[in-house]
């Protein structure tokens, strides 16, 4: 019989959101009327913009007439989504890319765990927690993440605990780390570095020759100046980060899947038989063998976003979660809970009663308002006695689901 | 420094396609005015089918209403796909599926390239030799192929060498192998087994406790009765058999992204601690944490290739594909080549004349008649000697490039 990858064994047996689904789902069983609010998992609910939309049928008329049909998309995107890109994203920040930095993507979920494919064995890693569950499952998978202890700790996973009192964000490590995993706004906690706060990240990856992976899924929320929308505004980052930036949360893409990743042609990482290699044309290596491109018409609808009506529509979509993230926030500090994130960032992240943990208050929370939320804990041990609740809700179910908190029922 | 993924060092350099890619480009910069025929790539050229459009555009239009918007997709895909596909491509063929075990994926390529995640060390991988290059480099690239020899041999693939004395079809392992990649019909050469021959393979896997990943991305191009569509077909296989497909090939979405991947229930792999562990579960659990669907607008479009309409203007198209593949081989048979593939497959599988390397005919053909097609040599050492040639070009395109052969300019 052929051997598994083993390092499968070491992960935990569900994923966090088929845990929440699977849970949801039965109460849906067990109570056929119940009217459920879902502030669980973070997808959005509102349509395409009409941009996208026109842009979507204009593209599949493309596809339909020989003259015009694209077969294989280029691996890496199409020049034409690259330079919106690089023009609405990064040049209006004063950073400068050039196309062949910028791949494109089905998301930015694949990218942040296929990109463990770059690294190789020794490296130490270092993850907030809590996190979004993908960083460490995909290290678990790849067998970056090292030897599990008997406490169930990881050998080269170094967790850097965000909590209330260094206010949610990571503490530059004491002890040396190689590649080092940020993501602001934050999934789950809402929080976000400011300029200064990041300008020490970079300064220590650049120091200790490490590589800050960025995920940035979320910077269309970033509402306040002083935080910045890509570490490329970060003087030196290109020499030292990855970026993760995605259309799912921007333009409401996550049933669509598109994204993009950025990889600068300056970092280089260690070959183990001596020399060093570009990142980037590994990155590129890999997208040649193991992808074959997104289609021609997700990306003409991703270019929509970034036309003028595109913008502005898209805008709209991401104030209407901001108002929602916003409500749900006030509620709960009205009902006197402890409350973190909601602004400039989608998400709440919510101090649950002492008498719960976090899956009891995800429990109490459906038995008694039918509200769906995601515990905390799930999201690493740190994460325990908290829960995330999100803003891309619609406003009518938000609203319905605070009255039912503000009404005790 | 942070330590690279040091097997990439052991790829070659450019990826087979993209070299056929730069230099056809630099032909074109060089002669301007050339009016070059591209029969290389294996990319379709006919549009979209009208029940394709028609389905992509209604499901773009419910992306567009808040009421009938689709987030984020099911990982593994929707259940009206999987059922479509099960009902239309296996139940014909009086093979049994379930839903969990059908993988929806946005494309064959990167299905099999991330399938190497399942497999752990140590296991002996057998490979055709020519083959698709994917296969190889992704097990190089995992680790999985084992350490390189001083003659630029892995340790533990093993190459079976497809030549004309077998018919270009792999011989029954005399050494163990554990992992077994199988291609039918046959990219490159045109070949496909024979139930028969098939069901060889099936015995052996099932004998040995080995694993055959079942590459049937071309099956829609068969048209003989004795050549099995599926390896299920095969008694047996659902225990030893991983089949992927694909719709790029035969419904012309090679610029849309869509496939599939089945992963019987039944089998079962290895762990080093002890124990065994479903490959399916494995598999689910990697799509969990490492994808995030296909587009509910692509699933849609595929499942309108099963609709009457779909199915009937497919075949069309298959058939045009077909006619220029048969066109071809019999245009090189007039000028005394010796031409294999062409039946049951959109590939021929040419000899060059012997005073010819497959990349020197590749100059020949580009530079006296500017047909670009693919060098056998770069499908590997058994290739050398021999050229692919495509039945996917228009057929004023294919016209062309045989009028230009015939007239010997």
């Amino acid at each position: 019989m052929i051997n598994a990858n083993g390092n499968f064994q070491l992960l935990k047996t569900n994923y966090l959101f088929q845990t929440v689904a699977q849970k949801t789902k039965q109460y849906r069983v067990e109570h056929p009327d119940a009217d459920i609010v879902v502030l669980g998992i973070g997808d959005v609910t509102r349509p395409l913009v009409p941009a996208v939309v026109e842009a979507f049928h204009k593209a599949v008329d493309e596809m339909a007439k020989a003259e015009t049909f694209m077969g294989y998309p280029e691996n890496t995107g199409y020049e034409f989504l690259k330079k919106a890109i690089i023009e609405n994203d990064y040049a209006p920040l004063g950073v400068d890319l050039s196309p062949e930095e910028v791949f494109i993507s089905s998301g930015a979920k694949s990218e942040t765990a296929n990109f463990t494919d770059m690294f190789g064995k020794g490296n130490t890693i270092a993850i907030t927690d809590p996190v979004y569950p993908v960083y460490l499952d995909s290290n678990i998978m790849s067998g970056n993440a090292g030897k599990v202890s008997y406490s169930g700790e990881f050998g080269k996973i170094r967790m850097m605990d965000c909590i209330e009192k260094n206010s949610f964000l990571p503490e530059i490590p004491k002890k040396r780390a190689d590649i080092i995993y940020l993501c602001s706004p934050n999934n789950p906690t809402g929080t976000a570095f400011t300029r200064k706060q990041l300008k020490k990240w970079v300064e220590y990856a650049n120091k200790n020759s490490a590589i800050i992976l960025f995920d940035a899924a979320y910077k269309a929320y970033i509402r306040d100046n002083d935080i910045p929308h890509s570490i490329y505004e970060i003087e030196g980052a290109k020499t030292c980060a990855v970026e993760f930036c995605s259309f799912s949360k921007t333009a409401g893409f996550t049933g669509v899947r598109c994204a993009y990743t950025i990889v600068p042609n300056e970092i280089r990482c260690h070959v183990k038989e001596g020399g060093t290699v570009s990142l980037n044309k590994m990155w590129n290596r890999r997208h040649a063998t193991k992808f074959n491109g997104v289609s021609y018409i997700t990306q003409k609808a991703a270019e929509a976003c970034y036309s003028t009506e595109g913008k502005a529509q898209i805008e709209e979509n991401i104030n209407y979660y901001l108002k929602n993230a916003e409500a749900i926030r006030n509620c709960f500090k009205e009902l006197k809970y402890t409350v973190y994130g909601g602004k400039n960032s989608p998400y709440i992240w919510l101090k649950v009663p002492k008498e719960y943990t976090s899956w009891q208050f995800f429990d109490y929370l459906l038995e008694n308002y039918q509200i769906v939320g995601t515990p905390g804990s799930g999201f690493g041990k740190c994460g325990e006695g908290y829960f995330r609740l999100t803003g891309f809700g619609s406003a009518e179910n938000t609203a319905k689901a605070i009255a039912r908190l503000k009404a005790g029922k």
